[in-house]
C-alpha cells in the first residue's frame, strides 16, 4: 500500500516540480543569525517566572488521563489543578527532539523542522474567504481545495498547512476527512491534521497511515496537529486528547498558547511570555509522557489588543518584540519553534494589511521560527482567508528565501574585475561581471510593479491586489494534481466514505 | 539676534509641544541591540576590498580644491584621478566624531545623531506629490510647506528633513531660499539645507547663522546637507563644494553613495558594499581635511534593479541584507549612519507600497541607522511624495518607537499578582494588574482599523489611504506655527528677498 519512498509516482512528481519552479527548495536552511534580544540573565528570569506560575498557580487540565500521567510523573494534583516544582516541566521536555523530519508524500518535499531551518505554511482556520471579484463569503470545500492547490503550486510555500479555510458547507464532524483527503490528493507537500476532537485527530493519523504505510508512521513523522492552550493556564480535554493521539502515533503536535495581552494573559509582555512558556512546556511534556522522544513543536501566538475597544490587534510592535524573546526561550528548551506569520486586522489587502503582515513576518524570521504557520492569506485577525492576500504574502515568502541566504563574500562577488573594466563614472550595465550574474542577481517579485509611472498609468493604474488576482486565476488554471497511486487514492476515498457513513451530520 | 537658548519663544514652544503629543521624544534612544550579520573576518574582508578599489582604481574628483587637499594629505593624484594607499582614507576619517548633536530651533527638539540613537526624517527630493483627492502632480511651494507642517505636527518624526518635495513653481536657483525659510518658520525641528550648488549650500548655512547666531554655529551643528556620490567612483564638483561649504562652517554633510546594483555598481552585494564604503569614506575624509573634527554622517543608499527592464526596485531583500552589513561597516569606522527609509516603487499607497516600505524600514532599524531619511512619504522610487503615504509611514515610525524600547523585565511586568488574582480560565480584562497598565499598554495606531468586519462594513469599508487622507486634513487644519522671534523672522525674510533680487530666475 505504501508508495512513499522512491515509487514511480514520486519520481514523476519530482521531475515535474523541478520544471515548474527550478529554484524552489523543499525548505530553507537559514544562513543568517537569529536575532538575540536578551542575554542569559533575562532569559533565566523569564524561565524562573514561568516556573513560579506553574508552582504557585498551576494549570487546570480537564482530562483525567493527562492529569494521571502528570501525577505519576511527580506533579502535585488537586482535582484538575496540576502544579509543578520549578524545573520539573522543563526536565519532562528533555526527551523531545530538537529537530525532526516531517515526511511529505513526495520525498523531495519532506521538510526538516528545527535547527536553522524555516518552513512556510499557509494561514489556518478562517471561516471566511475573500477575493477581489466576490468579496467576503463563508469558505467552502471548493475554496479549501483551491488554497491547497495554490499552496502546492507556490514555490515559496513548503507546506500544505491544515485548515486553510473552514469548509463551512461540510458538516462539522466530517470536514476533517475532506480536508485531510484534499491535502493528500491535491498536494504532495507535508500537511496538518485535525485536532478539534481526539477522534478526528485519530482519523487524520489513520489517513496518513493509508498514504504512507502504518509501519512508516511508527518511526517517522508525516502529520502535524496544531493544538491550542485555553489560556490562561487551562488545557481543555479535546486539546490534550489531540496531543495524546498525535504523540502516541509518533506524530507531532504543535503546542500553542493563544494569548491576546489583557484578555488571556497580562497586558505586559514579560508576563505574557513567561505564561506562554509555562503553558507550552506543559503541553510538550504531556506528549513526552505519552511517548518519549516523539516529535513536537514549541508554538507561540502572542498578540496585543486595542484597549479602548477590546479588539485584537496584529502586526503591532509588542508581539514583534515578544516573538524575539519567545524564539530565545524555545532554543533554551531545545525545541523547534512555531511563531508568528503574516498577521493583520485589515479586512482587505491594503497598505495596513501588508505593513502589519511584514512586521509580524519579519519577527518570525528574526526570532528563528522553524515552522511559520499563517505565512500566507491571513486577513481580519484570522477570520478571513484572502486569495489575493495569499499571493502577495507568498511573494514575500519568496523574497525571504533570498533574505535568509544572507550575503556571499566570495571573490567573484566583490567584482574587482568589474571595477577595473568599468572605472569611474561609467555604468555596469554591459560589464562582463554584470553579464555573468545577470540571470541570477536580484529577487524578482511576482506582484510588485516596478515600471515607470507612465507605463503603469497607461496600463490602467492597477494596484497590487489586481495583479495578484490575475496570478490566482493563472495558477488555478495551470494547476495539475500531483500523481498518486490509484490504490492509495481508492483506500483514502473508502476510508472517508465509511467514516462519513458511520456518523450523522453535525452542523455545530 | 540669536534666540536659540532659553528665550521666550523656546519656552512657549516647548510647552505647546508637550500638550500636543505628550509621549513624543525628541529622538529615540534604542534599547535593543543592532543586528550583527557578519563577524570580524567578513567585515575586514569588505574593508580590504574597498581599500583595493581605492588603491587600484581610485576615484575621479572633479574639483581642484578637493584634489589639492587629498594630494597634500598624501594621496596619489593623476589629473582628476585620486588613489589612496590601503588604510589611508580610513585614517583620514579618524577625526570625525562618532556622534554629535544637531541643534533645533526649539532646544527641546535637538537631536543626538550617532551611538544608539535613532532620528526619523521625511522623504527627500521628489518632483511630484500625490494625494487621494488630487492624484499626482508637480510639487509646489505650498506642498513643500504642507509637508514641513505635517512633519512638525507628527510626534513620531524627529526632524524636518530637507527637500521634502521639489517646489517646482519656484525657480531652480531660488528654491533653496524658500525651502530653508519654510523649515525655519513652519517648524522648530532640526533640518537640512541645500547642496545643489556650493553657493546654495552657503546660503543655507547663512540662514542658519541668522536663526541660531553666527557664533553658535562655530561650535554647534544646526544644519545637515545631503551629498551624493556620483557612483561609481566619481565625486562631482558641486557635491565636493557642498561638503566643503558645510564642513568649513562646522555643519554636517551626509555623505551618500547612490548605488543601484547593475548600474552604478556591481549586481553583487559584496562588491556594491565595498564600493559604497570606499566612496563614503572619501567624502567623509574630505570634510575632515577641510575642518578636522567637524560633524559628518556616513550615508548609504543601496538598491536593486529589475534586470529585465533596468528599472530600480526598492524594499527588496538584497538591499535589506546589504543595509545590515553597511551598519556594521559604519560602526567599524566609528561614524553615525544614515541608511534606508520607507522605500517603494509602487505608484500608490497599496499593499506593495507598505510591504516594501516595511522591509526597507526594518532594515534601517536592525542595522543601527542613526539618521533615517525618507522615513515618511516616499512613493514611485522617490519620484513622488504621497500625503497619505506620509501619514501611514509616520504611523509606522510611531510603532517603531515602541519596538526600539524592547522589553521591560521589571517585576511589575511579570504580573505575578495578576496570575494569582485571575487564575486559570479567567480573563485579565478587569484584573488589578490590567487596570494599573491599561493607559500605557500597547502601541495605538493612527491609521489601522482594528474594528470588526461588521463595524468596518457599516462604516463604509474604508481603506487605510482614506483614513490617512482624513488625518492629513485634520493635521493641516489644526496646524499652528511654532513661535519665532520677530527680528529673526524679518532678518530671514530680508535675506531671502535680497538673494532673490540678486539673481535672474533660472528654470533648469
Amino acid at each position: 500500500m505504501t508508495v512513499r519512498a522512491g515509487g514511480r509516482a514520486a519520481r514523476v512528481k519530482s521531475r515535474a516540480d523541478t520544471d515548474a519552479h527550478p529554484s524552489a527548495p523543499a525548505f530553507i536552511r537559514r544562513q543568517i543569525p537569529n536575532y538575540e534580544l536578551l542575554g542569559e540573565e533575562g532569559l533565566a528570569l523569564i524561565e524562573q517566572k514561568g516556573d513560579q506560575i506553574l508552582a504557585e498557580i498551576g494549570m487546570d487540565i480537564h482530562d483525567d488521563v493527562s492529569v494521571g500521567l502528570f501525577r505519576d510523573a511527580g506533579a502535585t494534583v488537586d482535582g484538575d489543578r496540576v502544579r509543578f516544582d520549578p524545573g520539573h516541566v522543563r526536565a519532562l521536555c528533555a526527551t523531545a527532539p530538537a529537530a525532526f523530519t516531517q515526511h511529505a508524500r513526495n520525498p523531495d518535499r519532506s521538510v526538516e523542522i528545527g535547527g536553522g531551518n524555516v518552513v512556510f505554511a499557509p494561514a489556518y482556520g478562517s471561516p471566511f474567504v475573500r477575493d477581489l471579484a466576490g468579496g467576503r463569503r463563508y469558505g467552502s470545500l471548493t475554496d479549501f481545495e483551491n488554497f491547497v492547490k495554490l499552496a502546492y503550486a507556490t514555490p515559496w510555500l513548503h507546506h500544505s498547512g491544515g485548515t486553510v479555510c473552514e469548509p463551512v458547507d461540510i458538516p462539522v464532524n466530517k470536514r476533517h476527512l475532506d480536508m485531510v483527503y484534499a491535502h493528500l490528493r491535491y498536494s504532495d507537500k507535508a500537511f496538518m491534521g485535525s485536532v478539534t476532537q481526539p477522534t478526528r485527530a485519530e482519523d487524520s493519523v489513520e489517513m496518513a497511515r493509508i498514504a504512507f504505510g502504518a509501519e512508516f508512521l511508527e518511526s517517522n513523522c508525516v502529520i502535524l496537529g496544531n493544538v491550542n492552550v485555553n489560556s490562561p493556564l487551562v488545557w481543555d480535554g479535546a486539546m490534550t486528547g489531540a496531543i495524546r493521539a498525535y504523540a502516541s502515533a509518533n506524530q507531532a503536535p504543535v503546542v500553542v498558547p493563544f494569548i491576546l495581552g489583557g484578555a488571556m494573559g497580562p497586558v505586559t509582555l514579560a508576563g505574557a511570555i513567561a505564561q506562554a512558556h509555562a503553558e507550552t512546556m506543559v503541553g510538550v511534556a504531556l506528549g513526552q509522557l505519552v511517548r518519549p522522544g516523539s516529535p513536537v513543536i514549541y508554538g507561540n501566538f502572542l498578540s496585543s489588543m486595542a484597549l479602548r475597544s477590546g479588539a485584537p490587534t496584529f502586526g503591532t510592535p509588542e508581539p514583534a518584540i515578544g516573538s524575539l524573546v519567545v524564539g530565545q526561550m524555545a532554543r533554551r528548551v531545545g525545541l523547534p519553534l512555531r511563531c508568528s506569520g503574516s498577521f493583520t486586522t485589515s479586512k482587505v489587502l491594503d497598505g495596513q494589511a501588508m505593513l502589519e503582515s511584514a512586521v509580524s513576518m519579519q519577527a518570525a524570521i528574526l526570532c528563528g521560527a522553524n515552522f511559520i504557520l499563517h505565512s500566507a492569506g491571513w486577513l481580519e485577525g484570522g477570520l478571513a482567508m484572502g486569495y489575493e492576500k495569499f499571493i502577495v504574502d507568498a511573494d514575500f515568502c519568496g523574497a525571504l528565501h533570498t533574505y535568509l541566504r544572507g550575503i556571499d563574500l566570495s571573490d567573484e562577488q566583490f567584482a574587482l574585475d568589474g571595477f577595473h573594466e568599468v572605472g569611474p563614472g561609467k555604468h555596469f550595465f554591459g560589464a562582463q561581471h554584470t553579464l555573468r550574474h545577470y540571470e541570477t542577481a536580484f529577487w524578482d517579485s511576482w506582484t510588485a510593479d516596478n515600471s515607470s509611472f507612465e507605463q503603469w498609468r497607461d496600463a490602467g493604474e492597477r494596484r497590487v491586489e489586481e495583479r495578484a488576482s490575475d496570478k490566482v486565476a493563472e495558477m488555478l488554471a495551470a494547476y495539475e494534481p500531483p500523481p498518486i497511486d490509484d490504490g492509495v487514492d481508492e483506500a483514502l476515498r473508502d476510508f472517508v466514505s465509511h467514516r462519513k457513513a458511520d456518523m450523522p451530520d453535525q452542523w455545530y
